[in-house]
């Protein structure tokens, strides 16, 4: 499992190789909402996403030796990002398996840190197995999306950085995808302040986390849809499951256009540019699904890679 | 005349009135434009755009006897919103005065804040005439967009900011309009590190201080014309002028493609909402106008505040 310490030491090990984002108060999202809220704008962070503070906390721990046969990511996304950029920062090769079809925009990006990029198939398991296949063949180190130790406690730094900005925090929304970020956040708070609340946001059509501490048990979305594209993992890891039994208080979902209001309320309030899956904490914060009132309330903004094309839709989509 | 001591003052008065914005070290503006580029994202002030700070700076000194009559300023845009924000936090009425058929959106802004809105005639010079008289008549102060010493002084904190935040700055570039936001920066600047070159951008179609400054006596466009609706007054104030003789290097210009296509790459590389005003800089930058190379260089994002439907339509004239 991953503890405290895990992430102190992620903490340490980041430091000078990750952008220490800052709080942003939002008396608007304030007004809005009924709380009193804080933004966390990872979409400001190095490669667009908090992905890399935990590819980048896997990567630095690696034997040099090791490191420099080179490392491997299956992801379509901003995972395989960050494991292009940490990989390149410490001097290894990197492998990023894509689906066919993958945003050529992204692959441009993995591309630009010097990664090589492979097109395989359509589906997750699919780039998985190439990955580790490759892995064994050519001796490289698989960097996984999520179920990774040292990928969790790379995330769980964004609690850290919360509750020094905001030692009396009352509540801490993020999203959740296969669950790194929202396991790591919620050790660092409930380690450190028991009485915080952390909750994580799912959209309704992939709302695997919420469906397995439901059932206490991991469950499956076969054909999970949602313009969340970050947050459709057919299932979580086992450690981030275990992790948000233990630490998680419970899992908000949101409808897609839940999810599009807040991009646009983003862009127009905060200008900010947030992906859909990065602004799945402010839908459900100004959809009134967050209990309470005049909680002082963190939303982790993940991430704001989102194809430019796609946001002149949405925007135009506002005014349809 | 406004010097360093105004700006310091102006500093303290503003604490915990406006957000300190950091600087965001950018390293992919730095490799598209080889210098060390670090973005202030005054679109992320409140109110999204610097002029809160002259507005306030303006607003707090004034006697509250005074004050509570009420202030009024004639603006579209930025200004007004930051005059109709700061006299409410100080508990004062506010009037603004804006043109026939001004922007919806910025209008509700200015509302929200408890303003009086008055629309009134096409041109600056009716809405400056108008607001003069209601002043004279209601006993309000009126509060210059530009050529006035405390705006100037509130609006050279940027400069100070930046000097706090990175010491050894080789290069600043900022926006002009009317000059406030230069003039005030250029004093900060040129009077803490006089080594420090600070260059002003306009655009060609509204390069009313490069003309003046050129000409050596203010000068005149009838009608200036850009994308960068902020960019527009006739001529640059007598004080703006007179500061900027004194202090700044330099005006470069850009034209409105140009301020296009920064806007994108900033929603896409930095994930920030710019408005074309605020883009300025980094579209000198990015058409390689900024003289020398390997400069440590902050290029001001002086506003945010831009309608989502010509962020979409700027987005798609791209793809076009």
């Amino acid at each position: 499992m991953v503890g405290l310490n895990a992430i102190r030491e992620a903490r340490s090990r980041l430091a000078g190789h990750i952008t220490r984002t800052r709080l942003e108060a939002s008396a608007g999202f304030s007004r809005m909402s009924g709380h009193s809220v804080y933004l966390k704008p990872e979409n400001l962070q190095k490669t667009g996403a908090f992905k890399i503070r935990g590819a980048t906390n896997h990567i630095l721990q690696i034997d040099p030796a090791l490191g420099r046969r080179g490392v491997i990511a299956a992801s379509s996304g901003n995972h395989g990002q960050a494991v292009a950029h940490a990989a390149a920062r410490a001097g290894y090769p990197a492998v990023v398996v894509v689906p066919e079809g993958a945003s050529a925009v992204k692959v441009a990006a993995a591309r630009g840190y010097g990664a090589e990029v492979i097109y395989h198939g359509t589906t997750s398991a699919e780039r998985a197995a190439l990955a580790g296949e490759l892995a064994r063949e050519r001796g490289l180190t698989f960097i996984h999306p999520f179920d990774d130790p040292w990928v969790i406690a790379g995330q769980g730094t964004v609690g850290l950085e919360i509750l020094e900005d905001l030692p009396e925090v009352d509540l801490v929304l993020a999203p959740v995808g296969g669950g790194g970020l929202i396991a790591g956040i919620a050790v660092a708070i409930k380690e450190s302040r028991p009485g915080t609340l952390v909750y994580g946001v799912e959209p309704v059509g992939g709302n695997s986390m919420q469906r397995s501490l439901q059932a206490g048990a991991i469950a499956t979305i076969e054909q999970p849809r949602s313009v969340a594209d970050g947050l459709l993992p057919t299932r979580p890891g086992e450690i981030t499951f275990e992790l948000a039994r233990k630490y998680v208080d419970g899992v908000l979902t949101v409808t897609d256009a839940e999810i599009v209001a807040a991009v646009v309320t983003l862009l127009e309030r905060a200008r900010l540019v947030v992906e859909p899956s990065g602004a799945a904490t402010v839908a459900a914060l100004l959809s009134g699904k967050v209990p309470g009132s005049g909680r002082r309330l963190v939303a982790v903004l993940s991430g704001g890679n989102v194809d430019l094309g796609l946001l002149a839709d949405i925007i135009r989509g506002r005014d349809a």
